[in-house]
């Protein structure tokens, strides 16, 4: 009897366990697409100022201000939810996720990594909006920044 | 001789053209993209908050307050730049975009319904960590702000 019930057991096991699996898949999904809309609008930001400081966009000290404004209101996004662990690339594949496993080992360095963002952003906002000198002079320090999170903690890009 | 040279010369205009034109339609996609971003975001720290107003997630008064926080943060991000003319779902397909054109001709209604959302997730960021009773009291008002704005400016979803 023991035996014979075995496979039914199992095959409930597994149906049981099925919703708690699909829950987490969507919380990781969730996660994921949430950090990269984060990234998505760092870069919406980054791209106009960037623009300006290359002089293929027109000076604008209110449109740098707010932009910049965005940025330090970005960088300074509460993120917690936004990393959970098995939402790297080795896990989700490269398509779904460049996030590095060493995310979840070196996670002090990785608070440091966006704190260091922060803080230049926030440095950043207090400059943009001054002349195209300050935005030029501010820009570099916050693509370091970007730079150097990117260097630790992302799979390099082609 | 004029006559033979019209179509190179209408040729020659067309590519002229076309850079400003895919530069065009890379802004158009880029602004979309980053409201969208901005769209996943709201959605992603109302859906903690909303867990917890439900009881389906455990209420956390510092998860609360970390999560309005950034739903505030969000809605005071300045939007210039993400709805350019040409980005609605008559022009771009339903897939890419269910903007409704009335944005770009009630414009006052459309920012006011903007500040709306602004103000009273200023107000809910105030009162998530406080206590699970005054989450649920803020929580309703921000999710009717995000209605009406949907309502009078979104192409209604299936």
């Amino acid at each position: 009897m023991k035996l014979a019930l075995a496979p039914f057991a199992a095959a409930a096991l597994m149906l049981a366990a099925a919703p708690a699996i699909a829950q987490e898949a969507d919380k990781i999904d969730k996660a994921v697409k949430a950090r990269q809309s984060l990234m998505t609008l760092y870069s919406f930001n980054l791209g106009l100022l960037g623009g300006m400081a290359k002089g293929e966009i027109a000076y604008d000290a209110e449109a740098a201000k707010h932009a910049a404004d965005n940025l330090a209101a970005l960088t300074a996004i509460d993120q917690t939810g936004m990393w959970p662990e098995g939402s790297d690339i080795e896990t989700l594949g490269e398509k779904k996720s460049a996030a590095l496993p060493v995310i979840w080992t070196k996670t002090a360095e990785f608070a440091e990594d966006r704190d260091a963002l922060t803080k230049v952003a926030a440095e950043f906002a207090g400059a943009a909006g001054t002349d195209l000198d300050a935005l030029k002079a501010g820009i570099g320090p916050v693509g370091k920044a970007c730079g150097a999170c990117h260097e630790d903690f992302r799979q390099k890009q082609n």
